[in-house]
């Protein structure tokens, strides 16, 4: 039942594709599996990036639960991210992305 | 070598997130995944999104090569959408949304 597919199927996937479906998420997130990285090891991996977007980035996968941020009192202070659980459950995603990309992007 | 990862894997990816990275998009695969598809198919499985946008979507998923556009002449016209091998290929990216949604969307 084609009509029928995208009304059960479709809720929660749009909600993951809200996430995913921004500029840079994908590649901050892919980041961000290496392990948990402070603000100016993601901005130089992406050197398309605006400082500002990241920080844009950040707070948003921060609100949606995807990212957390340390902040260790040291002399200057260490800010980390690191990915949560939910985060680190996207890594499936990233494989295949990443799979589709190597086998049909040029 | 977190600093070398991303210029070794990122490229493909970040075309990759080009295309997927875009509102609806991910939907609009989705939907056909389940076989071709007419407009009025994809619009109406797809409420929130205007046809107009449709539109723009289905030029660059076919200019992506995603897709492909068969007109039958018949009376009236059918026109319909399909997925091509590199559009197909991308229904691994599609389950593990899916299933992240599933588990990690509330």
């Amino acid at each position: 039942m084609a009509d029928q597919q995208p009304h059960t199927m479709c809720p929660k996937f749009e909600a993951a594709f809200e996430i995913l479906g921004k500029r840079w998420t994908g590649l901050i997130l892919c980041a961000l599996l290496g392990g948990p990285c402070r603000f100016k090891d993601i901005s130089e991996m992406i050197p398309g990036m605006s400082d500002r977007m990241l920080a844009e980035r950040f707070k948003e996968l921060e609100a949606a639960g995807l990212i957390v941020r340390h902040v260790y009192p040291e002399t200057p202070v260490r800010i980390e991210y690191e990915l949560t659980g939910k985060g680190k459950a996207l890594k499936p995603v990233m494989e295949a992305v990443q799979q589709w990309g190597e086998a049909w992007v040029n």
